[in-house]
């Protein structure tokens, strides 16, 4: 289908075929001629050749290329961007069984050793790695977060596309608060007049706008036409407490379900969704990175069985309330009471309590929760969910949501919240209302889990923090 | 895998299976007894029994329901949330060949006729359509919009997953404005302090930051890594000018290749791509939608067929600009001369003269393009590339980057461009530097060209154009 790799340009030969890494380490071009392209990983020189290792983000495994001593030039350094032919040979001495025996290699981009941020061989710390954004993506360590992240991606959407979800586009842009927390970034058009925001005519948009912190209620407008949606779209929170779990900008998996009126088919929902994708990720032994993993918890690989094999825990929040009470001696924060969302550290007890499998807590009290969540019917509590994980907290909020009219008034007026505000989410419950729930899911915290780093930074590609937005 | 199929809740009943409507069309229910949830979309009345259809967004094509007439309640109304049972038959009648012969229905949520804006059997206008935004995607012709949006993208996942392509989350959040053209929309915190917006620590981020405009830069540097990247990410525009094919956020898919120094290449991938996305779109007959489509392009499927099976025409800017020369009287506006970008009645003339087929445009004259392409040996064009679509007019731009770092400098300080706030992507020139190009493709421009609506917004779940931001 796609000609790229099939045309016959070449800065080396124009004789010769041309082979990924990934193809090359796979066997494909056993006993052939051929070429590739990519970066010096390490050099090791010996009295007569040399051993070069070339990666070109297609595999994490380099190729090995061997060649003679007196094919080594200066620039042939750590980073550089070369192109090399030669036979690809069968061998015991690599993990790769695959080498190739060189003929020639030409450096295309040098890299400077003395300016060159990273040292040949050296494990860097991940806040040295973070210091530099823009070339930080060149450490194994990197490579692999962000071939992590793809997977999931795809392994997701391939679960949701088999139940016959269909993926929307929520906007960006929006004008309402979904979660009320006021945590908003707004925005304007640098061409618009500055001085009288009062007038409407001073906004883009006519009005104030905002970043989205969600696109819940947009995906429920979609829910109540194509049953089954989901997004994973970008949400913004401009929270001014940095954290090594939180980010300024990430990504969330939302999901939303028409009829549906069992908090347990939303529970059973992200259980099995989360279980199909990390059983299938392709994941690759921590020990072999460059950069930094000295600080995964020893307890990962279990926490990520867990998360695979286990049945996830499932308690009402009055029995979790209930532990982290009569435990309260072991907590370093005090003992919560009714009605107060759990802190970090009661989550993280609860999780080790259980042996380091997911909680999922229900029915929490309403007072702790947004307007939009379904009233139980002891009047007191709604039918929402955390989920907690080990080592990265809460990695998923969801719910039922009111569908029921004259109950969301209600609760918009005993949130204070203006109806006037919502009429258009209103009208969804006006006009053919059905019951239904979805949840959120922080996606850069799956991958800041499963990958075991200590700070989520690391699990995405730019992050921005406050204080912090270098490119 | 996913059990809220499976399990035995229910409004009606809770003995008899749940199905969804695909399923049912598809023959999986024939003589069983079975339950389906979903919106009733129209009702015929006859004398001694009742056709009601229900779509639940799984299926184009609507399930006709069957009952007796005395099962009629007057709550049963178009757009009603419905619940209903009975035995699904093999039938010659309609176009699924199977219906439900119903035992009981029930209104889950009713839906008023006097309040709901979109009358029963009646098409509307889509400007009718857009007035109500949360509610129109209850109308099949915006199912059927965003059922292809959601197949167009995840056959695009398919095309480049399937080459080796890493999907990358490029930012949105970002400090650089990509292409130079000053239409950003800046961000602040609302808790910020306004009033001195000079000092560093009154900026979240303590720099002024915008959304992005391309994410073109940042994927380089992940192309410089993981050799081919893509993202399908959210892009920001804060023109003023209100057109029937802009938006002011809209979804773009971008790509970069490292080691690629042929533009031609570029093309294939660009050709080949959208030939494999748009081939495997299962098209929905255009005459069976209820709204506004009678604006659509009589050589609209012409045009689609060309998109897929001809070859696109290739020609440089000098060619295109002689042609445009010579048929200048044929022009609404006066013809251009050398330097000048095409305008969009030049494009469509350019595409007309073509019967019809995508053009694109290659080698533009290096005055008309941003700083970062690749200068060509004549020293007077770059190696760019515009794809000019019918209809939808420029769908995608692209080039081959300047990857050599002294006529990068150079470009940049020709452009009057400050060198030190690019610092970052210098470097990437400076350590290891590859040959590489990438494109930028409208996205959302493809659905609407696909879908011969005139225009864009109605391509999308929730546009947002100038003054236009409703929910």
């Amino acid at each position: 289908m796609f000609r790229l790799c099939k045309l016959s340009y070449s800065t080396v030969t124009t004789a010769l075929k041309r082979f990924k890494i990934k193809d090359v380490v796979n066997g494909e071009a056993v006993s052939q001629n051929g070429w590739i392209q990519g970066w010096v990983q390490s050099i090791r020189k010996h009295k007569n050749f040399m051993f070069v290792d070339i990666v070109d983000g297609t595999s994490l495994n380099p190729l090995q290329v061997v060649l003679p001593s007196h094919m080594f030039n200066s620039q042939l350094q750590n980073g550089a961007a070369v192109s090399a032919n030669g036979t690809f040979v069968e061998t015991d001495l690599n993990v790769n069984k695959i080498e190739m025996v060189c003929e020639e290699i030409q450096v295309v981009g040098p890299c400077d050793p003395e300016t060159y941020p990273f040292l040949k061989h050296t494990p860097h710390d991940m806040q040295h790695l973070r210091s530099y954004p823009h070339l930080r993506m060149r450490r194994t360590s990197m490579i692999n977060a962000f071939k992590l992240r793809n997977q999931l991606e795809m392994l997701f959407h391939e679960f949701f596309q088999n139940e016959g979800f269909t993926h929307v586009h929520t906007p960006i842009i929006t004008l309402s608060d979904c979660e009320g927390a006021g945590e908003l970034f707004s925005i304007k058009s640098d061409t618009s007049t500055n001085t009288d925001m009062e007038n409407s005519e001073n906004h883009f948009f006519n009005k104030p706008a905002y970043l989205t912190v969600s696109g819940q209620m947009h995906l429920e407008a979609c829910a109540m036409s194509l049953g089954s949606v989901y997004t994973l779209s970008p949400v913004f929170r401009a929270e001014h407490g940095i954290s090594r779990k939180h980010l300024s900008e990430f990504r969330m998996l939302e999901v939303e379900v028409a009829f549906t009126q069992d908090l347990h088919e939303i529970l059973d929902l992200i259980e099995d969704s989360i279980k199909f994708c990390i059983e299938r990720v392709q994941s690759v032994p921590l020990k072999k990175f460059d950069d930094g993993y000295k600080d995964i918890p020893p307890q990962h690989h279990k926490a990520v069985k867990n998360a695979t094999c286990s049945n996830y825990v499932r308690i009402p929040y009055s029995e979790a309330l209930e532990i982290l009470q009569k435990n309260s001696h072991k907590l370093t924060t005090a003992a919560p009471v009714w009605g107060d969302d759990f802190n970090t550290d009661q989550e993280s007890f609860l999780v080790k309590h259980f042996g380091l499998t997911p909680v999922f807590i229900i029915n929490f009290p309403k007072v702790a929760k947004p307007f939009y969540m379904y009233a139980n019917n002891d009047n007191n509590t709604v039918a929402a969910v955390d989920l907690i994980f080990p080592f990265c907290g809460e990695i998923c909020g969801g719910s039922l949501r009111e569908h029921r009219l004259e109950l969301l008034q209600d609760s918009l007026r005993t949130s204070g919240l203006n109806e006037k505000d919502y009429e258009w989410y209103l009208d969804l419950r006006r006009f053919g209302s059905a019951p239904h729930g979805g949840y959120g899911l922080g996606f850069d915290r799956l991958v800041h889990f499963l990958l075991g780093t200590r700070n989520i930074k690391d699990a995405v590609p730019f992050p921005r923090t406050p204080h912090s937005c270098p490119l």
